[in-house]
């Protein structure tokens, strides 16, 4: 396709998309889980053909090199077809966001008035290599009542394709507009340009892949980004830890995942604990094979260990390396958390009140946590039933990104004939 | 200055910004309180000194030529320093917005998940003349537990920069950072670029004024923006409406100001109601000098009625002009409210209680209102208290913009050493 063309395909997108979003704001309840169950079962009963499309990304896959963990990631089975289905079908449990009105009351001059939650109209969601994200991500849209347009990587292209396919034709069999879910049908890197600026269209961008992506996308889009960066997050021990709790902890939240967002990479130990939690984290950590890097004071305490510099503190390791500093307590706890940071997830250990209730407080970040692993940061441990991903931002969505982070919130008044005088 | 310089200052400026707003996270209500309520008395006490100020910035608007109207804006006077002063202590006596938690549940893995309501961190707020909103504003940041950067129009420098010291010595005698609440000090549009760019430092950029203004603010910012553009605002008379009452709410939602964004722009009429209601109405518009602009249908009925083109549908007159269109019924109306408004504020007026619920749930609006004029959108009608500015923007704040819409949510975690498995 020439450039032209793509602008011109994609802007059509964005105007089905739009169509397709006001319909879905007269679908009831009943309409969109019922759409959300015809999905799943059409998942489900094309394994075979679905198989057959995944096998010619695999092949292109293996063609241009892919490393085995790629093309693990890429690559269906039955379970992995069965799991896509029974997420759509948890999708559809869960209680509908749309319509509830909250807070309506009455005002002296009489009116009532109240708050609609509303979906946000249409969605654009960029994701990299996994195809699940194609059947998660319309899940959530459907459910919420948005619109969605999906441009998933190029090395899954036959596998969303076949995917886009059986959600088309479950949502004409329910009833919905069928361009309530469009999937990008080309690989052109160009593509997602266009996406970015159909601003009058496209009301939010959530992309979902590496830093590359996200950079780029945030960059370039004309449109709102619900997006997620580094994930910086500190565990510190205060002097009132309970050093039992505190050890296990800290080494949860290092050691339970090491690439995932919500993993430690910065300890921070009080001074007065500073000796009695290394001599138990140490051991520990070497028997895990994690690299841990101290600031001077650390070092007084153990003198083998390597210095950490500047660079360190500011660093998602996403790797078995941890950081290490020994501050003189809570404030300086804070203001390095706070400095350092990237607001994503921190943690106090502390059996002190007044600390933990300081710490939840003053860190500025979307997760604050007291006697709990960073590793809890999800929306499925918070019970938000899904995510979408997780936003660093603070304006709309702030931590896991669930349903209600794909709505907002608009006034409804009832009156009775009334006017402003 | 120099470009350089002006960089200089204002990268200054937000840095010193973040410096506040991370000491306002631990003001708590009784000090932000206190604070606002030392403004007010600084502000009221200084009466004399601000009036000599502001006598600099009218001599400089008459000698700049600025009309009439510009000029009454610009006045201060005992009476609109009074009411400026009791502003600051009806925010003071509002709710505390920040630190309440919500929805803290257990979750089966034994930790309490919740929310806790955070100050979003710096706001900046560019504004045109009225010289009342350096105060405002400064009170809904500090309420709300943010720091602010206020960049006022240059025709209200010297007022703008007495207040300012007003605030900055009750900041200091209330013991809050000084720094809470900066103002622009330079009348260089270079400025404003600058703040526009100033994204690690700040949160939220808030533009308040004319559409030049606001369409130049989201144009440059590189921060998000709290903004609103245009109010095309409808009534649509449905064929079970009350009569009486239609009428009453049609001519206040027109007539009760004409130059305000919720003033209703055009009017839709049922067909089988078109006829009684314009028969009505024609006469009141006519004694109010409103000139009306009708669709073909409506001048069958009104053959004396200008022609409405299609350009009158997506016009914010701001002036007592209406346009009238004739609709088949509340498809229809809907149709052209989603595709002609702004999204802004619209109304039903019926006593059908399946068309108003229809109305309210598929109009996409951030308004939208049953029998009652569409004026009624405004923070103190809705019971906010205060607001900042109204949002036609969907993501995280939409319609009337108060201390709510300064805040945000972070997740609250608390646990016993739990960790993941």
């Amino acid at each position: 396709m020439t450039p032209k063309d793509i602008q011109d395909y994609m802007l059509h997108m964005g105007q089905q998309a739009r169509q397709a979003a006001r319909a879905l704001l007269r679908a009831d309840t009943a309409a969109r889980n019922h759409a959300l169950l015809t999905i799943a079962d059409t998942v489900e009963a094309r394994e075979v053909a679905l198989m057959a499309e995944n096998r010619k990304d695999l092949e292109a896959g293996r063609a241009a090199g892919l490393d085995a963990a790629m093309l693990d990631r890429l690559a269906f089975n039955p379970e992995r077809l069965a799991a896509m289905a029974d997420g759509l079908r948890q999708i559809a449990a869960l209680p509908d966001p749309v319509g509830a009105i909250t807070d309506l009351n009455y005002r002296p001059s009489g009116i009532q008035v109240g708050r609609m939650r509303v979906p946000l109209g249409v969605i654009g969601i960029i994701y990299e290599s996994r195809p699940n994200v194609t059947v998660d991500a319309a899940g959530l849209c459907l459910k919420s009542g948005n619109a969605a347009i999906l441009r998933g990587g190029s090395e899954a292209f036959h596998s969303n394709r076949a995917l886009a396919e059986c959600i088309r034709e479950a949502l004409e069999a329910s009833g919905l507009p069928a361009d309530a879910v469009q999937v990008v049908g080309t690989t052109d890197r160009a593509a997602v340009g266009e996406l970015l600026r159909l601003k009058e269209w496209v009301d939010v961008i959530v992309p979902r892949g590496g830093k590359g992506l996200i950079a780029r996308v945030s960059e370039e889009s004309q449109i709102p980004v619900i997006k997620h960066l580094d994930g910086i997050c500190h565990v510190y021990i205060d002097d009132h830890a309970d050093l039992e709790k505190a050890v296990r902890v800290t080494v949860n939240a290092k050691t339970q995942r090491y690439g995932t967002c919500n993993t430690t990479e910065t300890l921070l130990l009080a001074e007065s604990i500073a000796a009695r939690a290394l001599s138990a984290l140490v051991p520990l950590f070497a028997e895990k094979g994690v690299e841990l890097r101290g600031c001077e004071r650390c070092r007084g305490y153990e003198p083998q260990m390597p210095a950490a510099t500047e660079e360190d503190w500011e660093t998602e390791y996403l790797a078995p390396i941890l950081s290490i500093r020994v501050v003189n307590g809570l404030d300086e706890a804070i203001e390095h958390i706070n400095h350092y940071g990237s607001h994503h997830t921190d943690a106090i250990l502390t059996e002190d009140y007044t600390r933990a209730r300081r710490f939840l407080r003053e860190v500025d970040s979307s997760s604050v946590m007291v006697n709990a692993s960073t590793r809890f940061a999800d929306g499925f441990e918070y019970g938000l039933g899904a995510e979408i991903g997780i936003s660093t931002d603070k304006l709309h969505a702030r931590g896991p990104v669930g349903l209600e982070g794909l709505t907002t919130l608009k006034f409804v008044v009832l009156g009775d004939g009334q006017i402003r005088e």
